[in-house]
């Protein structure tokens, strides 16, 4: 992977130095703009590239790519040619987009219909997610929840250091980065001697997540190893996992989260890949006691990727409550869906893996309201001088995370989303 | 639907009095056929009819339908009509198969393209699941694994009577009827004062269940109401939830059951529409106590569906173990939607809802090895002599279904499986 990305590569597309984006990131997105319903599109700076009119202008022959995959109002069918298309079509667009090329650059016609400001682009879900899981991956978040609902002695549960306990979550209401979030309506029981009630969540949360995105694993029957886990995923993404924490903690025993999580799920539109984050890969926690031989990984598989929760209220004034970072996820994506197919279960092109909240060891690095209130005992302080305990109708949450070092920064972007009041 | 299946209806296609498919049944399902690739059908006795040879016939003209819906190779497209249209299909194909009806009948070259044996036919998945929900709506399958696990006295969760518990299972490996299902590996922990260990599943089980597949419902952030959710149901399957009671008991706290479950789900093949089941409707158990507005339904909303559970092991000789009756669970399909979507959560055509363990009041009637051999203290006699806690290798396990009132019967074939060994 030598030739991907290396730090001093510029662009004849601008991007500037606090960019998510600059060309050593190419990340995939779906974007429809005037005149083009949605299609596979990468990014500079501020400028998406439609893959779509490079396909049409004859640029991405010779990757060995059909072109139907590059007007596919979903990535799934270009993650049909797994790791290798997927490298050898990045490759191609950072050749396409270097300084010194002119292939495309020198195209004026096809570089209006190409290049196009973000702003007038729509970003959309960037693939169909057929099965969404959700893992529970960081140490600090299941130690904080176990505190406050069992004790500082019983904080983790017995299984918790020697699996990645995770989850099957809904697909359907996966929505991208700006769809509002209505407030669930629900069954709750807020007082325990008493029968429960109907009505809107009063503990609506966030949850600061990120996920990978699979490509094709296996036939049902078969394992994907820890040590081939990597060029299965396709790339990451921002997640929030909403979360109705009343209606949650009555309905959760013993099967799991259920109505609490499927009203609305935020990702990113952006799918940043493994290679571009691979200048970042760094060791995640010791992991102690040692797991099992099916979980075991050699070198590094961690990412370090700074993320921040911010509350916009109503008033325009945003706060940033939460900073933390990827790096302190306990379990690995490796090990994650290593554990996830190790019984056999089939992964297809498109599915999505969410890492569970990630808290770091500090109070402000908590990932959700629930761990930053202690459970509304502490609430939050905001800019407007407001307080929070939970989410509020109006409140805006984003979700924003990048890498960075020695000069070369790789994000995300953003992923956001305003909470309406229920219905 | 007065004109749906009157008992004393014929068609001209042969049925045993005790076929599942008599023509008051007009089941869905996709088969391929030697030649032509898999295609929506319906089956009347021994007979698949293709309705692409039908379409091609120009038989199913008028109907309002795009004749591409019958070439699919899933029923996801052909349900985007909703109940209206698959309504009006199964009156034209009733119509057509009617004794006294020779448009079909007396075109032999036609007949001869769209009526094959069964035997001549592989059936497949019918459809396209894009999320599977998996409910626990038992009270006596709920009461008996409390029993086990908590004892008497705590053995429904305070949440039980209230609302249908219920949570997310993995779409990608749902498999049709037929399909062998490996044993899983996975990690347990046998003895609790050991670490946990890695091997192959020596508690494999089975749940007999049935399920239902949607329509599509409302947008994201829109309620199915109690009363107007059998109009959002396509009909109903044989659903069989293979489970690894070592690796679920190790794993499911607190987040619910994943690898236990995700190894293999298996579905029957014929979608049975409600319109087939309408005479078969009845009250379900009474409920006590009366459940919250958004789950109140009038009238009758569960099915007298007779239900069986037989194992085969690899001497050949197979053995009835249990019993039962959809009429059993306490939550009705009509609850079990409206809950799922109270919260605005989406409903997409092609979803499947599964019944949970369906067990009667009676030990001959449990639905699950867990529950008819009392956690393995009460082994299970076989025919061939043999006993079973659990399964073993090579055993197929049956379920059947159907329904049965004054000469009239209606029934959903089989769900099968045979488990391989460990890989």
């Amino acid at each position: 992977m030598s030739n991907l990305g290396n730090p001093g590569m510029r662009s004849w597309i601008d991007a500037a130095p606090q960019s998510d984006f600059p060309i050593q990131n190419i990340p995939f997105g779906i974007c429809s703009t005037p005149g083009m319903p949605p299609h596979p599109c990468t990014r500079i700076g501020d400028q998406v590239i439609s893959l779509h009119a490079l396909a049409e202008g004859g640029l991405l022959n010779g990757i060995g790519m059909d072109a139907a995959v590059f007007a596919a109002p979903v990535l799934n069918p270009l993650m049909q040619y797994g790791k290798a298309g997927v490298r050898r079509l990045r490759e191609r667009l950072m050749d396409l987009l270097r300084h010194d090329n002119g292939e495309l650059r020198d195209r004026a016609d096809l570089v209006r219909k190409a290049v196009l400001p973000i702003a007038s682009a729509t970003m959309h879900l960037p693939v169909e997610v057929g099965d969404y899981t959700d893992f529970y991956s960081s140490r600090e978040h299941a130690t904080n929840v176990g505190i406050m609902f069992r004790g500082p002695e019983n904080a983790l549960m017995p299984n918790w250091l020697h699996l990645p306990v995770g989850y099957h979550g809904r697909s359907s209401s996966i929505v991208v980065s700006g769809t509002p979030i209505r407030r669930p309506m629900g069954q709750m029981r807020p007082k325990p001697d008493e029968p429960p009630v109907f009505g809107p969540s009063k503990q609506l949360d966030i949850e600061v997540e990120t996920g990978f995105i699979t490509f094709a694993g296996k036939p049902l029957g078969e394992r994907i190893t820890a040590g081939e886990a990597e060029d299965r995923i396709f790339g990451m993404v921002l997640f929030n996992d909403w979360s109705a924490r009343d209606i949650q903690s009555w309905e959760y025993v013993p099967l799991g989260p259920f109505l609490g999580k499927n009203f609305g799920s935020s990702m990113s539109p952006w799918i940043v890949t493994l290679d571009a984050l691979e200048p970042f890969r760094t060791a995640g926690p010791v992991q102690e006691p040692t797991p099992l031989p099916y979980l075991q990984t050699h070198g590094a598989h961690s990412f370090d990727i700074r993320l921040e929760a911010a509350l916009k209220t109503n008033t325009g004034v945003e706060t940033v409550i939460c900073r933390t970072n990827f790096k302190h996820l306990y379990w690995s994506m490796a090990q994650q869906l290593a554990h996830h197919t190790v019984n056999g279960c089939n992964v297809r092109a498109g599915d999505l893996m969410a890492s569970g909240t990630i808290s770091g060891p500090d109070p402000g690095s908590y990932g959700s309201l629930l761990e930053l209130t202690w459970r509304g005992t502490k609430p939050l302080a905001l800019q407007d001088g407001s307080t929070r305990n939970f989410l509020e109708d109006g409140d805006t949450v984003v979700i924003r995370g990048h890498a960075e070092n020695g000069g070369l920064r790789i994000g995300f972007g953003e992923v956001s989303g305003q909470v309406l009041p229920a219905a």
